[in-house]
């Protein structure tokens, strides 16, 4: 069946989603905190450093997600939840996402980052209708930065912080700037190494990447044809990241295999009201001329393309199909499947 | 002839340039207000889009380099210059900077970020005196954060701002972290892939780095002994950044060929100072058992490791030298000469 809300109902949703995505990033500031000895004053408290770092960590996420699932349960009793903490802890990795109202919910993206106090990790909290995320908030809370959406209620970058005001995704608005013709020339390319790390395998997920990623960097018409050159291949160890960057059209691209719902709920929600692209990673079999599919939320194969505006004889949505396919033209097959689902392009 | 500063002449020249930096910085966020319309009230001012965009940055990296230049002359009308821009227009690539009190500065690194809005780019400024940079400055203009240093002073993120109060690098000092018993794994590992293309030649600098990345990057033991399962693997497009978080600790190890003396040279004086090692990119003949030698900064070949406490038997030096010799064992030799100019090891 298909479940409806009112734009006044995913407004308030909306607002309940920022507020909780702020709040939960400070749970993850005060775990940096113990660890830099900061609210315990520095120099006075050797005591924080002989807790190991990972115990923080992993208590933390476990921290985050309970009191982001408590707040939800609370407010809205009637609606689903997934979370990458409770997901986890079970055995199966089927899609368990139906069509009713679900809060998607990754309470720390870029772990390795979070361990490392690299400042690029973030809270991603979404809520799905219909198979499709309808609200999006992502928070950065060690740049104190939001990123968020609601579908017909635009994308912005911060919220109702004082020094901080909202400003509309894309940055650059006005209008929109076309894709470069010759693109992936021109275009940063952001992509992830991920944690399969065969090195030695050539259908290994690490060495089909890696072969696409120097696909995408090599000079022009290179390697057979499929040199790209990108202007910059940019790895910031964030898949939920990576697709923010993608709203606010500092990256043009972003290709990726392997990740799981929680990591891109929120930021697909926010590129596409943005105005960005979201289909397969994967080249369909008439990649040259088929429809360019919608992403499956659950298919595990993304590809983002960035918002753009028309020109030159083109819509911005057809420089964005024009992008897609010099991307499938260049990348590997990716094998990423799960039980019990097919994905099915719509 | 050896040239000395006393500690309260470094201190006057560090505050002098952390100001400089941030005012620099501002010219840069000019420039983006220009690109998004900001400034002049965003959705009136279509005027604004019809500048090329790469015109703005051309425009912008000069009018920082002049600004920066000229605050310098007037300041220390005694002292020498080399900044990015105007090295760039002359015809040669010999390294310039001699023993004389001399700043080394980069109006803007991170280019490819700026022209795309991506917040990793930042101005970056230094004093160097009898070839070593004494004091650093990085300013992040987008995201409004210093990196700053001079010999003896400490390493420091932020200054004065109201916001920010000044914390001192790297962030985990009480003690520092030891580096991981079996690095790389367990560390972060920073890599650029450059603007060098040629994908089709097994001897370009983009083959022999992809070929290094995916060493450090594959499982232990992997690729002939060389696989290093780092624990995550970084491309920012900043040179500059990459040193910065390498002294925030939030990087372990960042490793390149190519770059200049201005990409580094505050970066260089920021790391050290902070407790960091700075050697060569390139593993030396007996890269198991020789001295690392002391960075060069002209040499274009850099490898830095994060500071680090010690543990179980080692001192935190002999650790960050642990970690050099296990870089070393897994990356290819890298060609970046220049006229007139032979990397001495001291």
């Amino acid at each position: 069946m298909t479940y409806t809300l009112s734009k006044s109902e995913l407004e308030e949703i909306y607002n309940f989603a920022l507020d909780l995505g702020r709040r939960a990033g400070q749970i993850l500031i005060e775990g940096v905190d113990k660890r830099t000895g900061e609210a315990s004053g520095r120099g006075d408290n050797v005591e924080v450093e002989k807790v190991n770092a990972v115990d923080i960590v992993t208590q933390t996420d476990l921290d985050v997600e309970a009191f982001v699932k408590d707040e939800i349960t609370k407010k809205y009793p009637s609606h689903s939840f997934i979370g990458e903490e409770t997901y986890s802890s079970g055995s199966s990795k089927e899609y368990l996402i139906k069509d009713d109202p679900t809060w998607c919910v990754d309470p720390l993206d870029g772990t390795v980052n979070y361990t490392h106090l690299f400042p690029m990790f973030c809270v991603s909290i979404a809520l799905v209708l219909n198979g499709m995320p309808v609200v999006g908030v992502i928070y950065q809370p060690m740049l104190d930065t939001t990123y968020s959406a609601y579908t017909g209620g635009g994308a912005w970058q911060d919220d109702s912080h004082p020094l901080k005001p909202r400003r509309p995704l894309p940055y650059i608005t006005n209008p929109t700037s076309p894709l470069p013709p010759n693109a992936p020339s021109g275009c940063i390319f952001a992509c992830e190494w991920g944690k399969d790390r065969r090195g030695d395998t050539p259908t290994s997920a690490l060495s089909k990447k890696v072969t696409s990623f120097l696909n995408l960097a090599s000079e022009l018409n290179s390697r057979d044809g499929k040199g790209g050159m990108a202007h910059g291949i940019r790895s910031l160890g964030s898949a939920t990241l990576d697709l923010a960057y993608v709203a606010t059209g500092a990256f043009d691209i972003w290709w990726e295999g392997g990740c799981w719902e929680w990591d891109v709920a929120a930021g697909i929600c926010i590129l596409r009201e943005a105005g960005g692209l979201v289909t397969t990673a994967n080249p369909p079999a008439d990649w040259e001329t088929c429809r360019v599919p919608e992403v499956v939320l659950g298919g595990r194969l993304y590809l983002a393309i960035r918002p753009a505006g028309g020109g030159k004889g083109e819509s911005g949505r057809e420089g964005q199909e024009r992008v897609v396919r010099e991307v499938w033209k260049r990348v590997e097959t990716l094998e990423y499947g799960r039980p019990g689902f097919e994905v099915k392009m719509k």
